[in-house]
């Protein structure tokens, strides 16, 4: 290896990052070396400072250095609606539509049991216990990704709140994105679009 | 914001990563706390370690944490031939070649005076330095990239070398690349190809 130890060691620390492969990871470390030193300096520092503090929201499950995150502890909020999502990423993509006022719940992934994924690694039983404990909770939007496992998610969850008995549960809707081509539309969404057609 | 203070500023410190945009910098984030704290962790510290202490070998000016890298430190490299390369990573793909056995001296960058790099922010002191010490030196390979800076570059140290006047001073070939198509060759790289073709 032409590296020495301490920029090999590097450029395979880089590779942990996902969507970084060899080559990236050598640019990476190439460029924190030569031009970008105390850009990597901070990076060090906030990712240790990060690592160590941030934990989870303990209503809502997202990210958090706070018991609660900025959306729970937020008091204008909407607490009758609760829109459940795979990722905090997810309520970071609703937040940007400037549509929705109530509060989340991060499954923080699906269920997947090839990945050993189950109810207990997606929260259920919190969900469980802040559907319980939270009254005026009126409608749950299940906002899981339209993939098998999310789809597999969204109906066992379902079921769930369909047990508790106390809230209405929707689901996304399915259709054309706009900016989007019927000829490039899949059948399964082009279908569901023609199925939940509205009057205009 | 909906993420906490911590958690964009990791989202931020990130993007110093080159290629890393809004988007892939959240993804890496949430994937770090969700899935990578221990690859993190690592990260973090690596990352500190080698910006404290790498450096530059004296010799060759690439990166190493050591007075000289591991190629100039090697007694085995045949010491007469020096090649020039633009970038540490320039010196990863001609060693991977398995062909050369040679030194390096790596300018870390381009002449490119519109961005303020003159000859001696590419180390041409130091080359000079390099060729007054070092006897041996019989031929000098100039292998910085075929773009107009690194053109422009190469033309530069060649009419040093040749005032140095003690070693012979030769430029890597134009030509099609293996695997290439002649239909998708530019026809600069195919004018030379053609002007240099070799007897079979």
């Amino acid at each position: 290896m032409a590296y020495t130890q301490l920029v090999d060691q590097l450029i395979q620390a880089l590779r942990c990052l996902p969507g970084v492969g060899p080559r990236s990871a050598q640019r990476m470390a190439i460029h924190l070396l030569r031009q970008g030193r105390s850009d990597g300096a901070f990076l060090a520092q906030t990712l240790e400072k990060a690592l160590t503090h941030v934990g989870h929201c303990l209503r809502c499950r997202t990210f958090s250095e706070h018991d609660l995150c900025n959306i729970c502890s937020n008091p204008k909020r909407d607490r009758s609606i609760l829109c459940i999502v795979e990722t905090p990423i997810d309520i970071i993509a609703i937040e940007q539509t400037n549509s929705y006022r109530g509060l989340y719940f991060a499954l923080m992934g699906h269920l997947s049991p090839i990945d050993g994924l189950g109810p207990n690694e997606i929260g259920i039983s919190e969900l469980h216990n802040l559907l319980n404990l939270e009254h005026d909770i009126e409608e749950i939007i299940i906002a899981t990704n339209p993939t098998v496992e999310g789809e597999a998610t969204a109906h066992y969850i379902a079921t769930i709140v369909r047990a508790n008995g106390k809230s209405k549960c929707t689901r996304i809707a399915h259709g054309i994105p706009f900016g989007g081509e019927l000829e490039y539309t899949d059948s399964n969404t082009l279908a569901q679009a023609l199925a939940r057609r509205i009057e205009i």
